[in-house]
């Protein structure tokens, strides 16, 4: 290690400690000891042009251990991208370019928004599979368009989390040799030394997930570091895990291999101690060396150079491939190919009953070849979840161009995978499961909804009405609490048709998760002749049937439940008693819409009204007034036949009927 | 493999088809598959009386493959468990004992409800835990009255969930020697070979978490099956994992090793053709042939005998060990020690301000003597979480007495294992981490609550309050998605008093779990003596300070908005507005008041209400009434100090005075 090389490293360690003092909060023991590995990584071997974050063909570096922002937020700042060092010094406070975790779409050079431990590693994950259906796609002899790699820094939290068991088991086998990680293998966390809970060989384990992992006893060991870099690129076919021994809080005489270091400042006193240990003047706070500043914005100009290249490469390919540089353009500014809004499917009654799962088959096997940016998969129930695109291959070493995903039994994984995948310009991934199991990915579709990308969940299987599985597979408080998250679209359509309409919708949707509902059971096809235009599921909310005459009441239903809404009315109308049904497939879509429309499809006069979702009953009072009535479930399901737990729990049109009857008086 | 050994494996295997087949729904092929480890597990190792299913000192058998509950189901009922063949035949349908997946509480010998992968493996993991523990504090020389072992039976789509890593890792770190699991290594999985996404060596994982792995290539070979098992009991230091390759629906000739046997009956005719091929009649349905019958039963009656001779033992320690043996006695039958209810700790104003996080650390501390059999530790955040019971070694290799577990940063195998802890009479385990980090443990939560078991989560950083950690720390869904779960309670104390009482009351609701939701920030302790008292949080909400005169408004608040309420009340009382402050820690528990009680506290004629929380507005409308107002957050966080943030998003006492003063028009 040259005086120059130690010089840089320092000045990572003490700009993240200085700022981590300055805010009086946060982790400056992360950053200390992974400074060595990163400087090696972001000076010798990533590929980034700090002037153009987004250029298609940057490596992607994953910051999984997220609580180590400062250490990002150095390099970003060194390295000569738009962060000022009063970004550094506005670390965590409010609205600032430097939140206390890194976060997608705040600070440019951050590729997705970590801390929650175990997502960027899986995250990573979806940008290899993201970097190998391009370039199986458009990559051309000569023109390695979508030649990149995945680097990370992960910590032993990142380790113990069991997404990164899943993710790294998947990346083993899909043998994605484009990701490279870095382990800071620090041997403390939170509670103290790693060694009372975490004493597994984790090299051991990562070799038997089918990765190359590669063992430095010294982090501090830059040539070997950057060796084991070189090697981890030359492996095409496996994953490599580079396990670097680190001490937490380097340079600080006292607080060098401390807990206390990880999730607290050095403290004044002690931080000027570490800057004296390293050779800097304890009295200049973010300071920043000439001799340093020169390498790192040297390593920044390197990475302009190879984008003025890889530019020169794209032109060539533009003028031998027209066309394919001309869809990667298109699809690079979100466009989807022409003709894309007919090829949507129509379904009539004459079709037959079905279930919205199978007509969300349908029409993702309808829209796939006008939607080449769409990739996706189930966690193993594919066939339960129809899902599969049959006219295309499967993804897999030897495949990369396949368009469909397997996921395995990896829900966690999946939703942290589609979080990359969707990260990577033009990509758009969907993933398939039973409703169910979208508690095993609350994490990454949180994440998702924070970072306002947009990745489709399938989740079918959407009610008791799922039968025999019983309790333990019938999803009640699921809708509830994916509604209650921000910034999320969930859909859940009536029929065949508002399925259609709901892709469509869902890929319009630029800004945010959406999740569709779907049924395991047959559902008519709504007659669309005679009730309102399915595409009005856009609105959220819609009047499926007016009532004859002025409405006495107003049904409100989603999903299978408006199939019952419908009997219910027709069986009032018999006894003269008229009803509005209102098909309401999305809360969001709906709250989005004018007050006047609003105001026309539920009337503030018109507070007689009931909801029927067969699901939670939390949150529909808002819909019902204090006047109305909420037809949920707020217990736990039970195995049996789906029509006859149905029935059971209250979702048949006669005890609905009559529960309406005596509720408003009727 | 004697002849009466095939007869027993194949009366299993067509037992468990004939039910699938009766029901039209199940899953047939796992059964068939793995019959014959079962079957040696079952009649040769496992320690069970099937007249006392609840015996303390039991083996316990996790199906953590729930999907084949019709194995389960077969073997309580061949030997012996209160399951008639009547039952069996009942599979699927309303009501039965036999549910599609297997649940506790509804079926004599189901240890625990599985069926959402990976969840069975760490409860197993779970009642690991709680056998050493009770074994080191209970057992003396001579008298190993909790000498018992796990065993259990995974899946690939167990291993593949991240949760079964998580649990791995830690069973063995802890070198939990009483796990003895058998992997139905089948290779197929509901989209087809396991070779499409689970190509990893599973063995070479788990001797990297420190297992002992044997392997058998032939998953009849039940000679190779019991010296494995044999091995496994004898190794005391290392959790077993016997992998066995089996094959899917073994025994049926055209749908051996298919994934259509996995989730679908065989079919009326492949029934035939599999029963002729087992040499069995296929005019014969539910067919239990004699001689295998008394094998069953054989095997049911050792167990009792092993009963009634641990009766014995139990009789002895009795004699030797007389305090111990009634402190077991008396805790099994759900007591506490003498003087629990006082050793609850009382808060003043003089104590200063107090994070209700650190009132539970001291709350819990203070107890932890009255209730030995409550143990429990955090995912590597407890010195934030407060955690620690100080007075008590960590549970480690050679301290199994210790009541502090390490969870790791391992969220979601901590609620499976809290799950396995509580299932074992009569313990009762607690868990910390972040509010946010619910997220990770949601699936474990819901069988908790499915289950009607009573672990208790500390959930800390509850809100945007927790300041710079940010956007992806700051809850803001999560207590409505908590809430949203059936069966759970949720506690969002006030102030340490509160805090007390919430774990109070936490400790005494025996039928559910219970959720703590607990500040980062600190908060004045408030003053009972001028308030109403903090023993009244076990209404869920109650009058904490009434208006002068008439109420004008009722303000309605939780945890830490509790304060800013108070502070509101009184600005709006100089101005002479009036105002009701109703502390409503608890959803679930004011919904279980007296409809008398509840109208006390908030009349249905005072309809100017006004809620509180920093967190989802959802469900509040219904305690506002339409005429109200929810002052909520349905956006994310920010990474920034605490206080700002709060202000920043409208939590405090000016802003909330006048939006309340232009909402009521006051």
């Amino acid at each position: 290690m040259t005086k120059s090389d130690t010089l840089c490293i320092n000045t990572i360690r003490l700009l993240s400690a200085d700022a981590v003092q300055k805010a009086n909060s946060g982790h400056p023991g992360m950053p200390m000891g992974a400074a060595a590995m990163a400087f090696t990584l972001w000076t010798k071997y990533l590929k980034y042009d700090p002037s153009a974050p987004d250029w298609t063909a940057r490596d992607r570096f994953v910051l999984s251990a997220g609580h180590g922002s400062m250490l990002l937020y150095s390099l970003l700042h060194l390295t000569g991208y738009d962060l000022s060092l009063d970004d550094l010094k506005d670390f965590r406070q409010l609205d600032s370019k430097t939140p206390g975790h890194p976060e997608y779409h705040l600070t440019p050079g951050v590729e997705t928004t970590t801390g929650p431990l175990g997502q960027g590693f899986a995250n990573g994950v979806g940008f290899a599979i993201a970097q190998k259906y391009l370039s199986a796609v458009y990559d051309r002899p000569g023109y390695e368009i979508f030649n990149y790699n995945i680097y990370g820094i992960v910590s032993d939290g990142d380790l113990m989390e069991g997404i990164s068991s899943e993710a790294a088991s998947l990346a083993g086998h899909l043998k994605l040799g484009n990701i490279i990680y870095l382990y800071d293998d620090n041997h403390i966390s939170i509670e103290g030394n790693t060694e009372i809970t975490f004493t597994e060989d984790t090299s051991k384990r990562f070799e038997a997930f089918g990765w190359q992992v590669i063992e430095i006893s010294d982090g501090n060991d830059i040539e070997k570091i950057s060796r084991a870099l070189k090697s981890a690129k030359e492996e095409k076919s496996k994953p490599t895990l580079i396990k670097v021994r680190t001490e937490i809080a380097f340079g600080s005489p006292n607080k060098i291999n401390t807990a206390s270091a990880h999730g607290s400042p050095l403290g004044a006193d002690e931080l000027r101690l570490t800057k004296t240990a390293l050779g800097f003047d304890p009295d200049k706070d973010f300071f920043i060396p000439e001799e340093a500043l020169k390498v790192f914005k040297d390593a920044g100009d390197k990475g302009k150079k190879e984008k003025s290249e890889w530019d020169k490469l794209f032109a060539g390919y533009s003028k031998e491939y027209p066309k394919e540089a001309e869809e990667i353009n298109s699809l690079l500014k979100g466009n989807f190919k022409e003709g894309w809004e007919k090829s949507f499917p129509v379904f009539s009654p004459e079709d037959g009953a079905m279930a919205t799962r199978s007509a969300s088959g349908k029409t993702l096997n309808a829209i796939a070849e006008y939607f080449p940016q769409l990739i996706g998969g189930s966690a193993d129930l594919e066939p339960s979840n129809d899902t599969f695109l049959k006219k295309y291959k499967s993804f897999q070493p030897g495949s990369y161009e396949g368009r469909n995903l397997h996921f395995g039994v990896r829900e966690h994984a999946m939703g942290a995978i589609l979080n990359g995948i969707t990260l990577t310009n033009p990509l758009i991934a969907y993933s398939g499961t039973f409703l169910i199991f979208s508690e095993y990915m609350r994490a990454p579709i949180r994440l998702a909804a924070i970072m306002g990308i947009r990745p489709v969940y399938v989740f079918t299987h959407d009610s008791i009405a799922l039968g025999e599985d019983g309790t333990t597979h019938q999803p009640i408080e699921q809708l509830i609490s994916l509604r209650s998250i921000p910034n999320i679209t969930v859909i859940r359509p009536a029929d065949a048709n508002e399925t259609s309409e709901a892709w469509k919708t869902a890929l319009s949707i630029k800004s945010g998760p959406v999740a569709l509902i779907l049924t395991r059971q047959k559902l008519p096809v709504l007659d669309r002749k005679k009730l309102a235009s399915a595409d009005n599921l856009s609105k959220g909310a819609y009047i499926l049937s007016e009532s004859k005459g002025k409405p006495d009441i107003i049904i409100i239903a989603t999903g299978s439940e408006v199939h019952l809404a419908l009997d219910v009315q027709s069986d009032l109308l018999k006894e003269s008693i008229s009803a509005r049904v209102v098909s309401m497939p999305s809360w969001e879509l709906f709250e989005k819409q004018s007050e006047a429309y609003k105001e026309s499809v539920l009337p503030a006069k018109m507070r007689k009204r009931v909801s029927i979702e067969a699901g939670s009953s939390l949150g529909w009072h808002k819909y019902v007034t204090d006047e109305g009535m909420v037809i949920g479930i707020d217990k736990f399901g039970k195995s049996a036949p789906g029509d006859i737990i149905m029935k059971e729990y209250g979702f048949d049109k006669d005890q609905i009927k009559i529960k309406i009857k005596n509720h408003f008086k009727l």
